[in-house]
Parts: C-alpha cells; sequence; structure tokens
C-alpha cells in the first residue's frame, strides 16, 4: 500500500501522514521522488483505514501497486517525451534515429570506417561497446578505457552522436565524458545502485529490457533513473527470453505501442539483439518502425564473420546501406522521416 | 537418423535399404509422403554404417533430425506457394489477405451485419467460429451446426471466403461443406490425426502455431497435412505463451520472414489473439504488414463489449474500418495490395 | 460470468435464470456437468444485475472465472479421490504406484523382458505406447493394433496394469480392451472432444499436463472428463516448456503438493519425459515421492540405446531395479509404501 | 574459440600462442583465471588452423563454447567443495544447512525473536536483508547500515551465521563486517563487476541464479568469483520466470543434481522464492532435500502478514518449527544430517 502525496506537499503533511500511520499500528516509509512525494506503508494491519488516509491533507491517494504509482506519477495519459541525441538528432519526434555500429569497439580504423560508413547511409548516433558485459570470464571484455579514447576521437571526427555501454557506477564518469548517450544493458536492468547513478547524470540514458522483464518492472526501471532527476530516459526493447530456438531472443514488438502508451518516453528496437540473425535485421527493422519505433539500434561490422563478438547478428556495411534505402519509404508512409 | 529417398524410388531400392539396415542390426520404419519417402532407423546401434546406407542406389542422403528431412523434401530455397481463399483471393502472391470477423458465430444477424461492414471495408474473408475449443467445460463451446448454416448462409449472400475452424475428424466432412477453408486451432496444432485428415481434403488449411510450439515443429504439423496429400498450408501465426502480462500472448513477429524462407507457405498473421488487446491490433497489424506477412486475421464484432467470447481483443466496426484505410498507405510502401 | 446452480436443481429453475437474463438483455448457455448445472452469461451489459440472480431459486452463485466454477462443483477442501489401477493397485493412498515401461511398444519379446523385469523390481503398472504423436510426420508413429495386441499378451502373462495412450476418438474403443488406464498425452491435453469421449468410458485417465499449461487449465482439462461422467482421473506432471537446455523440460514439482490440494485427485509425475535425461531421473523421482506424489511414470528399456524412440531419458533394467531400492526407505520417511 | 592453457604455463608460451594467432590473422585474448590461463581467439578468419594451435607448448585445447572452458578447468568430475559457513556449519557435506530469517530486516526486537527461534528449531544461519533491491524507486529498499548494525548483534547475540545481500561494490566492505557469507541476489547474478569483487573477499558467496538465467550461464557466473580468487560459491536455486501463474516462480529443482554434478559446488534451495506461496514451502524443502540439496534458505517472520517484504511467502515461527521436525526424518533417510 502507498500513500501517493500531491505534488506540491509540505514536510507538514508527510509528519501527519506518518503520525496516523503509527496511530493505526503501521509504518510509513518515505520516498522523495523528482516530482511526487510516495510514502510505503509498511505492516498493514487491520487497523489501516484508508478512507482516513485518504481525506488528510495534501494526500492525493492510496494505491495498492507500485504500477498504480507509476502511472500516477505521471499523469493519464503521459506527455510524450523527447530526448536529444547528440546535437543532431531529437528522439520521440517525427524523426527516426538510427543508432549503428559494431557491438565492441575492436580497433579505431574499423571503428571509422564504420562511423563513415553509417553516418553517409543515414545513421545520427554510433553505437560500440568499449566495456562489454559478457557471460563468461574468459571472453573479450572489451577494450575499456582505450575504447572509449578511440569512441571520443571517432565522434570528433565524424560529428556522429556516441551511445557506449556503462556497467557499473565506477565507469560513470569515464563514460560520460565520451558518450551522448549512456547505455544501460539488459543484465543491468535490475541493477538499482547504477539506475540512480546515471539518474543523476544529465546525458540521456538508452535502457535496455532485462531478458524477462515484465512491462511494468520495465517501466519501474526507468523511474529510478527519473526519480534520480534525469527525465531523459529511451526505452529499448531487444527480445525476451522463451522457448524459441530458432533466434536469440524473441523481439517482443507490441511492447512499442504499449510502452509509449503507458510511459510517454520514446522506444528504440534492438532487432540485432533482438534476433541474432544477421538476415531477420531488416524485416525487423521493417516491423519495428511500421509499430512506432522512435528508433533502431543496429549492429554493423565491416567484417561481420571476423567481429571479436556477436557476428552472426551484424550487418556488414553494404547491408546497412541497402536497409536504410529500403526504411525511407516505409517512414514515410508511416509519418516518419529518418 | 532418416535415410532420405530420391523422388523417383522403387519399392526394390527401398528393400534394398531395409535389407542393409538388418544387416546392420538396425529396423527401417517406412514413411512415404506425397513428395518423397524417408526411412526412419529404429535401433541404431554400433554397427550402423552411414556411408554404406549414403551409396546405396536411390538414397538422396542420411539426415539427423526431422527438421533436416524436411529441409531435404521442399528443396533449398522452397518455391513460394500461392493458396487460393475462396473464388476472389489468393494468399501468398501481391495481395495482403484479410480475414475478418468476431470470435464465434452468435447469430445470424449480427454475423451478416459484420460481414457487410468487413467486406464494404476490403476484407476477403470472413472468420467466425461455430465450433468453439474452450478452456473449460462451462464455457460456450460454439453453436456448431446451427453456426455452420448461419456462415454458409451469408457466404452465399456476401460471397466473402468463409475460415472456420474444425476441431475434430467427425467434423471435417460438415465444416468443408461450408468453409473456404479450415482452421486449425492452437490447441490442435499437435493432434496428428486431426492434421493427416484435412491434409485429406482439397479446401485449404490454415494452421495455427501451437501455444508453445518451435519453428521447427509448427513447420512439421503443415508437413503432415502436406504428406496427407494437401500441399495448401497458410501458417499463422497467432502469439506464444511467455512471461509477459501486459497481453494475452506475446507475438514473435520475426517467425514470419523465418517460416516463409524456409517453407515458401503464406504466413497469416492474428494479431488479436496474438495481444489480446484491441488497441494494439492496429499497431500490430502494421508491424506484421511490414515485415512480410501475406494475411492478417483480426477479430471484429458489432459491439465488443457484448460479445460471447473474447471481447476484449475484437475491434468494432468502425475501428475495423479505420484500421483498413491505414493499411493501404502501408501496403503500397511495402509493394502490396490490400 | 457465470450462475452456478444447486446440485439439486429443477428444470423450471433454470428457465427462471434464462428468464432473468433475457429482462436483463442477456442469454444465458446452460452446461450440464456430472454434478452440477451452470449458466455462462453471453451478452453481458449494464443491465445484467447480479444480486438479482444471486436471489433467484436454486441459484449457489454468481462467479467471474472458470476456475471459480471448478473450485465451487467440487467444494472446499475437495475430498481426496483413490484410483484404481487394474485389480491390484489403488493410486491416491498410502501406496505410491509405480508405472514403468519403454517409451514405445518395439516387440514381443522385449516387451515381455522389461515387464516382467518391472515387475519383479516393484512396479504395478506397465507403460507402453502402440499409438504414438510424433512431432513428425516421417518418424515411427508406433505399431499401432498389433502394439495393442502385445500390450494385452502381456498383461495376462505378468498381471501388470497397463497404461498407453490414446490419440483420437477412433481409437478409444481398441485401447480400451486393453488398458486398464487411458493415457492422454501433453499435446492432446486441450482435445476437448477426446478428453469428453474418455470420459464416457470406465477406465481411469492417465491426463498429462501440456507443454505449457497453467495450473487451471489443466485442472479445467481434466473437469471435461469428470463433467462427462467418468471421475478416476490420474494427474500427470511431466514437465514445462521454458527457456531452460540442459534439460527437455522443466520438471514444476510444486505442482504436485497444489494440484492435490485444489482437485483432491492423485498426482503421478514423469521425471523421464520431466528431464529427458536419465542419469536425472533417479534424484527427480526421490523429490517428487517427497513432495507427495501418488505415483511415478517412468521410461525403462532393456538397452536405451537402440530404443525406437526417447532413448536419452530411459532407464535400463538394472538402473531401474536400483532406483526402486533406493526408492524404498525414502517413501517409507515419508509415510508411504511403494 | 578458445585456446585452454596447461595449469603451469610460462608468459612465453602464451607470447607463442598470440604470435601464431597473429600470423593467422587473429587476435588473441588472454585472460588470467585462478587455475588456469585461457586465451580467445578473436576474428576466427578462414587461416585459422586449431590442430597447429594444439601442438603448441602448453596448450591443453582448443575449445568452442565458455562452457567447455569452464568444463575443462575444473576437471571431470570436478571434486565436490565444501564452503564454511561461519564456524559452525560446513554446507557440501553430510550436514543440510538451513539459513532461515526474514526478507528485511525490519526492527531489533523482532530481528532476535526470530533468530532465536530458528536456531533453537534448528538453523544454522540467519538471513536478512537489510540492502534490497526492489522492483519499484517507490518501495522500502531496507534499513541499510542500521539493519548491518542489528544483524551484527544479534550474530554476538545467537551465534549464528549471517547471510545478508550485497548490491554494489561500495556495500562490500560494510556488508562482510558483518556478515558470514555474502549473498549475490537474483538481479546482480549478471552484474560482473559485483562478481568479481566479492570474489576478492574471502568470505564466501551465496549466489542466486537469475531469473532468466540458464544452468551454463549460473556456472560461469560462479566462476567470475571463482576466478577472482574465492571458490568459497554457495549456488542457490530460487525459482526461474516462466508463464505459470499460481506461484511467484518455477522451482526447477533438476537443477540441483546437475549443478553439483557439473561443478562440484554445494547448491542451497530457496523454497521461499521459488514459490511466493507459504503454504508451498514445506514440500518444496521435502523435495530439495530428497534430489540433494546441500542447504535450504527459508524466508520466516514472527508475523508475515505485517511483513514489510514478502509477507505472502514467509512463515512463521511455530510454522518453521513443524517443518524442521518434519525434515529430520527425511534427511535421514537421505543419508544427511539436518
Amino acid at each position: 500500500v502507498f500513500v501517493l502525496m500531491q505534488e506540491v506537499c509540505s514536510r507538514q503533511s508527510i509528519d501527519r501522514v506518518l503520525a496516523e500511520l503509527a496511530s493505526m499500528d503501521a509504518i510509513g516509509h518515505v520516498s522523495s521522488g523528482a516530482q511526487r512525494c510516495t510514502i510505503e506503508v509498511l505492516e498493514v494491519g487491520p487497523r489501516l483505514d484508508r478512507g482516513r488516509l485518504e481525506r488528510l491533507p495534501a494526500v492525493a491517494g492510496v494505491l495498492d501497486e507500485p504500477g498504480q504509482v507509476l502511472a500516477a506519477c505521471h499523469g493519464s495519459p503521459p506527455r510524450a517525451t523527447e530526448v536529444a541525441l547528440g546535437s543532431r538528432a531529437i528522439v520521440g519526434g517525427r524523426q527516426v534515429a538510427v543508432i549503428a555500429g559494431p557491438c565492441s569497439v575492436e580497433d579505431e580504423g574499423r571503428l571509422l570506417e564504420t562511423a563513415r560508413a553509417v553516418a553517409e547511409a543515414g545513421a545520427v548516433a554510433l553505437r560500440g561497446g568499449a566495456f562489454k558485459p559478457r557471460t563468461a570470464p574468459h571472453s573479450f571484455q572489451g577494450l575499456g578505457n582505450r575504447g572509449l579514447e578511440m569512441l571520443g576521437r571517432v565522434r570528433q571526427e565524424t560529428g556522429l552522436a556516441i551511445v557506449t555501454e556503462v556497467m557499473s557506477v565506477a565507469q560513470i564518469e569515464r563514460v560520460t565524458a565520451v558518450a551522448d548517450a549512456l547505455q544501460v544493458g539488459s543484465r543491468n536492468m535490475h541493477n538499482t545502485p547504477l539506475l540512480r547513478a546515471v539518474g543523476e547524470q544529465e546525458k540521456p540514458v538508452l535502457l535496455k529490457r532485462g531478458w524477462s522483464a515484465t512491462l511494468e518492472e520495465f517501466l519501474l526501471a526507468a523511474e529510478y533513473v527519473r526519480q534520480a532527476g534525469n527525465p531523459h530516459v529511451l526505452l529499448c526493447e531487444r527480445g525476451i527470453r522463451t522457448f524459441e530456438d530458432y533466434v536469440r531472443n524473441t523481439l517482443a514488438l507490441a511492447i512499442v505501442p504499449e510502452a509509449k502508451r503507458r510511459s510517454g518516453l520514446p522506444v528504440v528496437v534492438d532487432p540485432s539483439h533482438g534476433t541474432g540473425r544477421a538476415h531477420l535485421v531488416a524485416p525487423m527493422c521493417r516491423a519495428a518502425l511500421a509499430c512506432g519505433a522512435d528508433g533502431l539500434l543496429i549492429e554493423v561490422h565491416p567484417s561481420p564473420t571476423r567481429a571479436w563478438s556477436d557476428g552472426a547478428q551484424a550487418l556488414d556495411l553494404g547491408g546497412f546501406r541497402e536497409l536504410m534505402q529500403g526504411l525511407g519509404p516505409l517512414a514515410r508512409a508511416c509519418g516518419r522521416d529518418l
């Protein structure tokens, strides 16, 4: 049970709620978000009187589920949020932002070659991991700081915005110095200390859905970022884990319209991880675009079979160019630009 | 282990394989499909000599998995199959076939009203269940024969093709008399006696993917129909069962391009069951179309909140008309017609 | 919405409910079960008055979900049902019934050898498929009638009860002539015409849970059998389909105590399909027994590597004997006998 | 592709492998584990010659999958590891260690009351969260340092070992000062910086399986801890996320024997999270014990309905005492002690 306070609410009103709760043998746990203060009721017992709580000054409502608090905090329907990605792109408006690049940063020559190719084909940002979360400790974990430096130089050279992953609080400062958006990966969607820490930054956060996160859990993860003060969140659907075995993950596109409807946040789709198969990337980009995706995150590598990670899902430079040419007319038929 | 015979193959060659298997302490189980004969090797022991089998006359290959047999049977890449739906529509060509109508047939007036409305909006076929598979024995199970008769009269009245479900071998004759395509529902995708029986009919079969069927299982179910002699199969993706809870099922659209690539069969998408939420039907129709769906199966009801089954996922007549108007330009941008 | 009638209820009372529904612009669909009559309300509109319905004569209650009807029909808590398996065993009492044998009936010599070995080790029934549901049409589908005859002779020879699968209504008569319990496989758990048809038999039904069936769906499938007049249902957990890849299925044992609690029916566990790995069968038998399973269904073959189907999950005769020796003390510690 | 080096291996041998890889147009990424050095081959191209690599000095093998490296590193079969939990208990031997206590530390009085009760009933360790990972930012997140202090005092008072969660690298020092084992929760199983950091501690680590982690991913997460130098890992099965809806998670017990077989590590089962239902905790404890679990992690609260988190799955003090009395004879029948 949660007591939701009104947007303008004094310390006195909160103390009043806490006192009432105490008189009902309950305890209140106060949580101050960026917009609203909520009080979770601990020790819900028979003496809890919801009506009395609802009538207290500055109380907006008494709610049962975290999801209801989330909905109430952002009003209904939520305003659509636009998020700037570097100086050139706005995600969440008419333009569909394409973020492309290698899974991992490998060497500067190839990174620059890829960046130039994707920019020419119409991408607005470069993706590429310097810190890589890997299942096995003996797998390549990214070039780290050296990779960040390469990203920084390629950014200057090409003007592309940089989207790269941050895996721990300790890396945030270094990544923020280079990146235009901080990616929080699927493995970290539930890492709440990390969510809070990126929420204290000014750079936008690209938050990937966890492998088996429900929509509500996904939106509540975004809420950790927003409550910490950073409203610039891009939600990213990248496939969920199911029994399907011809793809690496099951791309669950119905989340695109539904997450937008519930949160107002822009939604980006990653068909590379979402299928794990290069030949399925183009049709899934098209499907994502047609159901309202605000951005696409696509793995591109000059020589996919030699990539250091995830080669099976990367497009080569020609494949990416072709994909982009095909997406243009589709975007226009959907009332969007690429 | 399976021995795949060549397309032209004598009884003598088969006997030769069986004799060789016997000499290797194994037993061969012969299965005669419409196109090819395969011999499954039972009792695989240490004396099995695959090379010797491969060199026998009329042997095309020795394979390990049912899926490999399937792939081999239909060549690579398979030819795209076109399936006629009634006298007016071809599924699997340029046209995207829209099949719309109520979940269950309820009464003739409403059925006719719905049929006329969907026809006017551009649907080529009417869906509607006379026999309804239901989870609970105390739920409405369809009007049965009376429902079939209504479908028959509405077919004559409107010229729409009829797609309706057949739940058992005993119903086939009655359903075939009325339907232009026989639907095999998700609950029956693994009902092999039923698959074989509809495979002996001449009417096309709309085969829905089982709730938790893999792609290979889905294609092998279609193979039961084809081996029995009926090549006119429409595959239908209708969502799979996952942990997601804001939708009734998870619509897994990557299967559209992949099932087409592997089987050559047309693929129809059912976003009504695939999401279970009326407000998600339109965006998922768009996504399905953009990734190559050859047809859409959509629940429409004059008054969804009063529907006898599945009201939450049905569009009303106005909603369907609006959807169709929006799909036209998208279809054209995809090089298709509606 | 369902109107549940009292156990004793006249046709007049039902007509009264239907008339009231009509006056509320709704339609009632009457379903007569073995114990209770229920009336499903179709076309739930704003004029529906639940209070008025509840006050009508012979109305026991107005319920929202099929699962609530199920619970109401069988009272709370349900009486534990005991099911006779042949003339020697009762399932659902103190004894844990072990049903063992090959996946498929292959030849009579091996079947008899297996039957004698499992009987000596303590099994009360022999399993073995004459009709086999297979994913691929080119896979061995069982010996059919010839397999049934072998089962019949082995039954006479050894006195073991026979549990074998029935895949279609057309097979029921033949299978019933030989079997002491009719198995309905996972692929057919939703095949309601088959459930109704085995519900008209007097032999007990061993009903396997569908690959992705929820507990409620499983219990409602059993209800189809019971409503048709056959109360002798054995529920069988055989693993569900998940993302796990080191096993063939995920054996979800919490269903054992929960299904017993909700339905009163005996629960049998199949760790052979439930894991797909012979070395995991023994530990999972132990776990099943410890959480209350009333029976175990175990695949045993004289030479698993040469089995015609599912060899990877079968125990050999020595392995089965050893397993049974280990289970005895555990059963006693659980207050059960083997 | 991974090159696995022998246990004793010079820097020179590694350089030799790197040079050979370079001559094959590939790049080697060296990873030094506690026991073995592995070299991942990046840029696998046509010139890669596995035979040549295998013949180089100090090379133990060339492997394809992280899981194979894992298996090779720990030999086959792995030795069973015993892990000390405080000064009184050894997990992984004859004794089954019971770890019990509240979900969250709430107040010192109740914590002490619970600790005394579970100790008297036979538990060897107290569980209780001071730092709580929560889905929603407005939910109670634990008492933090104040909770740790309470745990410290109760430890001294009762002599129970303390198992408590660490959510971030920044908390490790504080948690280590109090805890006898550091719990890494399901949400953090893929948080590799955290895994490495607890791997640098001397206290044992109780590692919970991620909601949708495969067995291999689970064992590789443990490998992160072991490679960092800490061999004292307790694996904990706590249920996976599936479509099942009558439980909070699906307890997948086959992992108990399989994870032990593959890793040699002790396995603890958490039936409280694994079912989310208090009435299913006892049967699932029994099942876990019967299939070889080395420990049980059980939520106990003096007044579950008033608990600050997860009350629906907690046993009360009497329920826990009763459970323990029932487990004793079962443990003995399994050749274990409680």
